[in-house]
């Protein structure tokens, strides 16, 4: 992906960590700024916030940690849970796979990237994996990663999500589910899933909160009890148990007291609903279909040149020699107006 | 180190990680929340905190990153620079040998733990390191880890960081300094140190803002240039490369725009030098010499009970049956009135 | 690859590592048996070895080291010469993607495998490698691994090898030979290579001994002086400086003093090449070209289980329903007289 | 240790792994040379060899790998058997804590160095190390690590290993016994353990073959049945499982179908005794008393030199100005004649 620095007057849609924290999560953190806490997450803020997530998902005895980033979360979670010689499945597009700089592979374990549908990890291709892993000349696969919504903004249904776990149960892996934008997915118009049935398919799964509306902070939620043993220390190990973990616990307790947590959620995926609108009403076609905060239209170079004088986006792909692929992100901070000037910006090319 | 757990109407001296921010931190954080940054702490605001860094340690060529917390910062640093074989040296009370969980061996590399005298390496214990570590059989020393201040509550004067710096530089070892509470040894009384004189004599060291008033955040100053090559990949792969970066960087901004960080730092010490002159006048002797927040006092245990019931603090170590060594630490938002209240409570027990 | 038990009475060209050493091998064990040996290597045998080899790649300042086996060697190397956020490149088919169990990933480093053409590395792959890891927050490509013969037998030409080479040193990066079976692709009828030659165009790369008619050993070539620093210590911490190191020294030196290497695998082509011409003759196919001591003939499935009552050996792949690739290993120790006895078993078949 | 190089004219007591192996071990190596075997240790050598062993320690369900050396076992019995966060408790004296080159941490572990008595662990120090190491802001204690001879020569008696077997059984830690010179060990004077005893009082140890008369080759007994899963995988892994694996199960064959290894050990013995005793008649004291195959006398330093022109050992320690000790070791090989020689080198200085 093509990453450009940002000019000053420019409104961005590169992505949805661009802004600091929704406004009552800030008040929050205001509020109770003189209150003294105990270090490491062990504060009272983390535990009800820790009380408001096990209530939703409908388990008392999830084990949950609030880490400070995505990757930091996946490498905790796969080095925990693997011995050495075990491996961790991943869609090719996965997260873990490409984009965090061989952090599961600096632990120890190989990604083993098998083919994706718009991101999506294909349960067949498990079955493979696990056939073809048969001996001790190679990894023994034990986990199985997918992110939802995806790195191409597609999300998991009810029936995708529990084959997967199906799978999983009878193969004795572990299920891990990234929810970096796990927001994002549940809120989707297209989306089947509860962050209870998630919770109950999976084993290990996190609420992202950093591209929520958050400074900062996942929540990691262990279901599977079986996995929880001593994670405090596989997180201190990693450098990921603050010191002042009750400013994550704080955020996530403004996120969940009521349903802030969905409707910033819900803002960005409707911000991206205008924006895919107007430009399939244009005739541009997607790369990946439109359902999240992420977007993924293909556009002719010539107009990409005109819309990046004025917005940011990333450009994800170049398609043959007059096409790419552009990735646009809305966030619980992206405003009507610069969603109606994009929009604007785009009616000036026409129908294509 | 004894950790007990808070209860609510006590006043904590238990670390200096209790509370959120100082008020102008949070306020120049509300103030830029809806500024669109650049992710990854390529943003404005964290390269302003670096000019300013940068600046007041006379180094243009410095590389500085945000990192979230000190384990993090440590692990990046001892992993990045050390080839498998070698090792660091460190006190044997060194953060890195006893409250990291590991984290250095979690990244390959032994830790040589040497004799210190009140928390401080010994320079001697260096040149016995490298005259007993003479061939392939053993790890190579290529690094020496200190800390200031110190766990014990000391620091380095400029004779001693001096002298250390020499030895490294003769014998090719990096000099890597912790300062998770650089703020409060530089603002000791008994400091003859400046930030540029420790940038000019170390290779590597870290400026702790989570122990300061930040709500999170060490800013790592890699003063060498021959060490600085590719530390963003090796920052991104340890999970450490925040999306929202920029948080830190404003932070940060706030702390060296002018000499807040510096006046936060002499707040603390002010704090805790009055309760050590008290416990001083009350007769108490110290298991270190009080010079800046974290004060070390030798305590029996009847008073230690008496006190433990109105207010937090660790205990560090017992001594024979009757006394113990507690912890007390002070921060930028230590209270007069609870330490007037501290000493009110010492009082009571008289010269001992 | 499915591997299946051996059964006593029958033949194996199972692999090219079933029988232990060639007696002269052996000869020259027993001979020195009762010289004390300085231990580690530093012996005159390994001595003795690392000149002859020196000699006849013309590089006198190689450094030469003597190592159990091959994946230790791999992982010794990989380890050694990258940084922490360093990849290799390797085929998807390279022994260290597939058949080490996660060797290197355990060491820390991700392998990048592509696509391969008949078990060899494309050059255009590795310009697709580096172009699409270009930030930081992917690893960074540091070297590429192919290996000679390959793990389907075949072998790299001159042209190809200068190519990859070139690549290589353009965009700096080392260029490492996994050379398990070296005299095998050396002794090829189609090989226009020599030593010298792959010494002069590789950084560093090995000589295996294991199954080249050694008990054990691989010799590990070092060519590009930069990449020599210290490696002793690294062989010593992966556990492989071998107290008796003589006796891996020992059986070098009974292979190079003369041209034993070059004739034992000379031996082992030349058995493979009558089963391959047989196999040709009867109009079998092969999944990858017939040119060293490993053949991948094509065979249908009721002819495979007829042989495999008299002949054990591995399936490498099932191809549709009713056929299967095998692979047949020959090496020095295998008998003209159980060449015969395959091909005349297959000759009961006919033409097919 | 300051090793010297060795001069051919000299005898070397310098090790116990200076020469080759055993006549009756080449023999049986010679004699099945043709024999074609399974790969990986699946050989019927191997096979027979674990048989045997079985048998010695009454445990059939022992699990039994062969692996090429000493260190190589270590640290795959530690990175196996340990989560991340955990470690292993060791003398400081023991091999793994300093003659390892750090390769138990570069699998990610810490080794906790503790006092020792002799080279042997204090039972008292596994308390204190369980005491002190009470939450996840250190590692956790899993593991310890002894090893039988000590690296002093020192032997444990079976009221020692049973208390410190008794401690591991409460505290739930894996007691692990490196056996590099377990022969030497079984077969001292002062020994009242034998196999069966070791295999019942701890949950993994080894048998060394390398430092006992094979060319190379350690078993490695897992006795406790909760330890055994996977381990050809974590062999593998770490570069320890051979193709030709067996040559170490034929070596291994030759010293157990009867009392060879035995026999070796006690040959080492009985040569070591004669020089301790003609030291001990002479007045020369000793760093540790002498009971197995390395002896550790204090030598004036004009003697050392003397000494030191005839014959090689190495030096293991300075005493003052004037005094050292030297490491005097014999093996299966060491002559009659060689160990007169350096009676009658001795005899010229008189009683001292």
């Amino acid at each position: 992906m093509v990453m450009r620095s940002r000019k000053k007057s420019m409104y961005s849609f590169m992505n949805d960590y661009s802004e600091g924290a929704h406004p009552r999560i800030l008040e929050l953190l205001n509020k109770s700024n003189y209150d003294q806490n105990a270090g490491y997450g062990q504060d009272v803020h983390s535990e009800k916030s820790r009380e408001y997530i096990r209530k939703l998902i409908g388990k008392e005895n999830a084990d949950i940690h609030f880490i400070p980033g995505g990757t930091l979360t996946n490498l905790i979670v796969v080095s925990a849970l693997l011995r050495p010689h075990q491996c961790v499945i991943s869609a090719d597009t996965g997260h873990i796979n490409v984009h965090e700089t061989g952090a599961i592979e600096a632990t120890g374990h190989k990604v083993i990237a098998v083919p994706s549908v718009e991101g999506k990890l294909n349960p067949k291709a498990i079955h493979e994996v696990l056939y073809y892993h048969s001996d001790e000349h190679m990894v023994q696969p034990e986990m199985v990663y997918i992110s939802n919504s995806t790195e191409l903004g597609t999300i998991y249904s009810k029936a995708e999500l529990t084959h997967i776990s199906n799978i999983c149960r009878e193969k004795d892996l572990i299920l891990y589910l990234d929810g970096a934008r796990i927001g994002s997915a549940l809120m989707s118009k297209y989306n089947d899933l509860t962050l209870k049935d998630i919770a109950d398919l999976v084993d290990v799964f996190y609420i992202g909160g950093t591209k929520n509306g958050a400074l900062l902070g996942e929540a990691l939620v262990i279901c599977n009890e079986n996995l929880q043993e001593d994670f405090r220390y596989l997180i201190k190990q990693r450098g990921a148990l603050m010191a002042k973990g009750f400013v994550m616990g704080i955020q996530f307790e403004a996120l969940f007291q009521d349903d802030l947590f969905f409707n910033l959620a819900g803002h960005a995926n409707r911000m991206a609903e205008k924006i895919a609108n107007a430009l399939k009403e244009y005739g541009y076609s997607f790369y990946s279909p439109p359902c999240t905060n992420q977007l993924f239209p293909i556009i002719p170079n010539h107009i990409l040149e005109c819309l990046a004088a004025k917005f940011d986006f990333s450009i994800y792909k170049r398609i043959g020699q007059d096409s790419s692929v552009i990735r646009l992100v809305t966030s619980w901070a992206t405003t009507q107006k610069s969603v109606d000037s994009l929009i604007k910006a785009l009616s000036k090319f026409g129908t294509i």
